[in-house]
């Protein structure tokens, strides 16, 4: 798509240098094509610099001016970027096929559907000796491997959080992507795992274990053999290595990494990555020696 | 209603002074017309006594002792004053029409309710454009706006949590309160929204986002454009300003305060009211600067 | 049955001396009949032969040899002994009537059952007044006594959260256990109640109270009038006196023990045991004096 065709969906913007792009995507997501971001606030614009699958973005003047010599970039100038970024991105899920289409949805004949499950009629896929529980509710766009289960009342595919201000109102931003459920993963009950916002996904890693009332942000990458205990909160685009235990009541802060075997303890809030095999707790959560230590200093 | 009419329903108890009342609440209620309160523990007299809306008092025999000349205050004596007060609550929700009685649910034509959604038949009000999930539930009660979503397997309108025990056992007091949503308001799914204790609200309003597994006690009253994100708790009677972000996993205290812009950090535990554009993170929580200040102490 | 039987389900173990069992179980489950346990790593060896109800084990070859003139212990060794015995487990849940059978359910005819509810047809007993709300998940054997509310989209019996990795794979550990939950027990909206692991039980004692987004895992105990906040979760096998108060958003570690009238504070993390009375705050928790003390400090 030429960022010059988006002038005919937002009118009030201004093209200075026309480009390609083929995705929408933040200034922090990394994209296999060309994409479209955006930059609310000239401070990072380092982050957009950066990044170097960025070759279209709404900048506000000031930005502007200052990478009107990066060619390889094209820009469109708006008075609030953001608010035209996803006004846009709505505008293309609801009235383009830009983000594609979805198909019937197909469930294998050796799948167990409970009678009383919700399984949206577009977009959804279902393997083989899957079973899926009373009161489930699966959204378009998610895949579900073979020999899963997913428990009573978990909702697969729903809308992720992403909102923004503007003026007086406040608006959700639609999300695109899908889910992708790895084979012989178990989900336990009343678990929430969202889509991903743009062309991409969240990922549940084969043999992958939740248990009830955990949320899973959008963007999320869960690893293999991944373990995660009741009301764990895993936000947005957080990525767990392979054979990590996320204990119950932990809350992993958006974007954060914990590497393979990494154990975060109960109720502990993660603000930064958990290393390779690295055991954090608290709140905010710091390796576990030092924790003991402090706990101890005021038990 | 007399206060001597209570006598009725309740035989163990002694009218010292009769007097009339509209409706019923707890002394840190604020009410618009006369209302009905107890007391169950004299230490607590002062709040009693500075509720300038309380006309009518269920108390115990020292506390009638000590009020007898505040002759703007009815009094009834019982022993048990918190289990005489619940018990006459929940008796005249049961039998009686004191806290009104509800018409036959009313949803907007162009509403879109999925198929599995449970609505109940009568005291629901869905507006124009709203769009209600599958297995979402909605008790009797709850006024929804117009172009509101709604998302999966939440409940709106459940009771809230007020029990006591009484002897050798526990009770849940009944809900006869409401609550209202407004307009464009987003709710994800798996979220929780009790009504009010008494002939009041649990009030969401316009533009307000709430994530995932969120939980809204009875009586909280939330701002325009706050932004709630997944697994956070509200306790009761919480209120929380316009333009407000509380993090994922934070739980609010019962009756605090969040002023306009306040920031309530990821996994917070906040026990005390949180400034207009305040941010606060830790468990308990504190002002930011000072919570970093102390962790990097310790990490 | 015989220790030598299960060589025909798992046939890479060698029996080394023969004995009965009657159930199968942790080494720190207690049970009334002799039981088969496992080890999986020799350092834990004293609480298997501390627990005198285990009459037949299965552990690695240089545990047997540990164990080898401890006569009173039936040995099966395995390379593995944990796979070995989840495998056998597993095995007989579904292949056999080890665990016994379900019979149909019964559901009296006083209690009222939300049409949107799912109610599994075998092993639900549920008493006279229960109210049932709708879109809440009953899977098999889950007895529900009398004048019990269960509310919108909880989930009572569903499979705990037990799971292991083996080579480059990970299981779930079918559960055999039941629910029971006593007569005038309030469990408020999107509860998960999970199912005992073994030939045991998750209890919810007469007049508890849980509030919204509850989690109960398998093998929990719960005393008589406990309350229950909101979003609070209890991991396996605690226990919790009675008229205990489990705050809001409060995280039991498992196998702790809240004695009577313990007092679990908002947000509390606990991992050691609460004493009978006891009051007890922050992550993790300790008493709430020195936690007060600490907060002051750091304020």
């Amino acid at each position: 798509m030429k960022l010059s065709a988006i002038k005919n969906i937002i009118s009030d913007i201004v093209i200075v240098r026309d480009a390609e792009f083929y995705e929408l995507g933040l200034t922090a997501t990394q994209c296999s094509v060309s994409m479209l971001s955006f930059l609310e606030n000239t401070k990072y614009i380092d982050e957009l610099l950066s990044n170097a699958t960025i070759s279209c973005a709404i900048v506000n003047p000031e930005t502007a001016e200052m990478i009107k010599d990066r060619t390889t970039i094209g820009i469109a100038v708006s008075e609030s970027p953001k608010h035209s970024f996803f006004f846009l991105h709505n505008y293309l899920i609801e009235n383009t096929d830009f983000y594609g289409q979805s198909d019937g949805s197909i469930i294998d004949p050796s799948a167990d559907i409970n009678s009383t499950a919700w399984i949206s009629k577009t977009g959804v896929s279902i393997g083989a000796g899957t079973i899926i529980g009373p009161h489930v509710s699966i959204y378009p766009n998610v895949r579900i491997g073979n020999n899963v289960t997913i428990g009573a009342n978990s909702i697969i595919g729903g809308e992720g959080f992403e909102c923004f201000r503007f003026q007086d109102k406040a608006f959700m931003v639609k999300h695109a992507g899908n889910v992708l459920i790895g084979d012989n993963v178990d989900i336990q009950a009343s678990c929430c795992i969202d889509k991903g916002l743009f062309k991409n996904s969240t990922i549940i890693g084969e043999y992958t274990k939740l248990d009830n009332l955990v949320h899973i942000a959008h963007n999320v990458i869960l690893g293999r053999r991944v373990f995660i205990a009741a009301c764990a909160m895993l936000a947005g685009r957080v990525t767990v290595g392979d054979d990590a235990w996320i204990g119950p009541s932990a809350a992993l802060r958006n974007g954060i990494t914990v590497g393979n075997n990494g154990y975060v303890s109960i109720g502990a809030v993660v603000t930064r990555d958990v290393l390779e095999g690295q055991m954090v707790s608290g709140n905010f959560a710091i390796g576990h020696d030092k924790f003991l230590q402090f706990i101890k200093s005021i038990r």
